[in-house]
């Protein structure tokens, strides 16, 4: 199971049974938006807070994914997730709706692969037979605990990113079909001294490059293995750092093979959000929707899924701090069998 | 490996190899001095916030409990703890002193058997040979985030709580000699619409039963299996309740082998903290210090801890939101073997 220092190699291979994404009227604006499988037209749902609609989002999605594969709730064993809400309290009530016992994790925007992670893992060590994992982002109620009140319109660097509205869960299980998960590396906290909290991409990059790094060492890969290396949510200028990174510790990886969901989820010409998509719905959506929909169409058979999350709270910036990142990687594989 | 719905049932029987207990000047004058590793002369350390002080501690843990187990950290596989603070900053900064692949989490003061059972699944399936779990909370750093300004001085109902201050860490790994542990349950997420803040135990305490419950359903035990039963922070209000639900779902626990660890840390009669003892680090600092002492002592031979955590936010209190609660189960029994 251990490989080498900080991988899990997955000797069961658990499979991704069905997921589920939810969005926002945003990011339904964007290319992805045949991707998802609900999109609504308002951001705060059918609720009275942005809050209460972000979990609305990750419940709908729990839902969702657990329809899909067929199962009811009670036969799902144990819920993992978290979000970027102070105290996790997206999915928390979720989970109270859900009621499915639960894991709370906490990674920012890695949260999304730390909670595939630690499903995978149960799953393949028998420690549980179905799991859900998700999480979940809103971007006004990310926008009003991290930066200025929403309502502010406050101007953005164009090194800023714009958070994710939106859910993304996954149902984990033993099925015959579907892609399989087949390893994971768990991240250490990388901190390079940046401390600009609008310019979370270059915080993240050494981190997702530190964790790229790690399980290329451990399961003794080169980047070639894969089809697509993907980030969670860079975005263009942390992007551009990882590459550079990446092209300084000789690790060939060719830019054909290597994207970031921060870059994808959003049109860059028509919509205004500066780097690019962020928030833990990011990846969550980019990858259980787009880029599974694309693997199950054949277009890729190895993908590494490296989520990014920076560590910060606005107090720990009052203080003074600089941000911690880490990244959290999955690899999901086509065709692959136990 | 899982047992009915929601338990772990460990093969390998993971060993605590090592724990490390750091507090507070205030938990330095309760009973239980003598079972911690570190008792602080000031509550900021040598820090300039609280925040600071209370992440230096969880770092001071982790290095002992290391230190103490014969490691360095480079043998340690992966560190899992969370915290009350936002985003977790006091684990996820302490994460990133002690360079360990880093898996955080949240379950509020559930946090330290969340961590505990995590790190004994990894442990358990050949996931790590060795894991680094902790948690920590301040008084002063949760008084603020949580309710009034420190400063204030603001009165107290005698159902409030005081959050322990102090960090408590455990070392897992496959050792020979040591206490083992041999199962977990992960709990649901219980609300019975309880609504005051400033009666977190008797939110919690449906929670803590809950667990209990399927604890001994999952693994088909009754309670007499155990020397000992203790719950992390019910405090005086929420441990009554927990007493009459027991009752009243006939499940016959001697008050001889029930406690409560927010209950053991002060002396009411000297320390004014109204219902008793709170906070992620209540339940780590008793068990990691004082249980496990007389667990080595011979005074326990099995001892069930069932750590429980109150999932609120100041924002879901201000949005009118009830309090769902949580707990997680571990049990660690003397002169098992794997």
């Amino acid at each position: 199971m251990l490989k080498g220092h900080q991988s899990w190699l997955f000797n069961q291979k658990p499979t991704i049974h069905a997921t589920a994404t939810v969005v926002g009227p945003f990011e339904g604006r964007g290319p992805l938006a045949n991707d998802f499988d609900r999109i609504h037209d308002h951001s705060m749902v059918d609720k009275d807070s942005w809050e209460k609609a972000e979990r609305k989002m990750l419940e709908e999605a729990g839902d969702l994914a657990i329809q899909k594969a067929g199962y009811s709730k009670d036969q799902i064993h144990f819920f993992i997730g978290g979000d970027l809400m102070n105290q996790i309290t997206s999915t928390s009530f979720a989970a109270r709706t859900l009621g499915i016992p639960f894991l709370g994790i906490f990674g920012a925007c890695s949260s999304s692969m730390e909670s595939l992670a630690i499903a995978s893992l149960l799953v393949d060590t028998g420690a549980a037979d179905q799991v859900l994992a998700g999480t979940c982002s809103h971007n006004s109620s990310a926008e009003k605990q991290f930066r200025y009140p929403t309502e502010y319109g406050s101007q953005k660097p164009p090194t800023a990113q714009y958070t994710v509205t939106g859910a993304g869960t996954v149902v984990v299980d033993r099925a015959k079909d579907g892609p399989r998960i087949t390893s994971a590396t768990i991240g250490r906290v990388i901190d390079m001294g940046i401390s600009d909290p609008f310019n979370m991409g270059a915080a993240m990059a050494p981190a997702a490059v530190d964790t790229i790094q790690a399980h290329f060492r451990d399961l003794q890969r080169a980047p070639d293995y894969y089809d697509l290396i993907v980030t969670g949510d860079l975005a263009k200028v942390g992007f551009e750092i990882a590459n550079e990174l990446l092209q300084k510790h000789n690790v060939p990886i060719d830019r054909t093979q290597f994207k970031d969901c921060g870059m994808m989820i959003y049109n860059y010409e028509e919509q205004m959000v500066q780097s690019g998509g962020s928030g833990c719905a990011c990846s969550a959506v980019v990858t259980y929707g787009h880029l599974l929909n694309q693997m199950r169409e054949g277009k890729w058979k190895r993908m590494l899924v490296v989520a990014t999350g920076a560590l910060l709270s606005p107090l720990s910036y009052q203080q003074g701090e600089t941000i911690p990142c880490i990244a959290h990687a999955v690899s999901i594989e086509m065709g692959e069998s136990s």
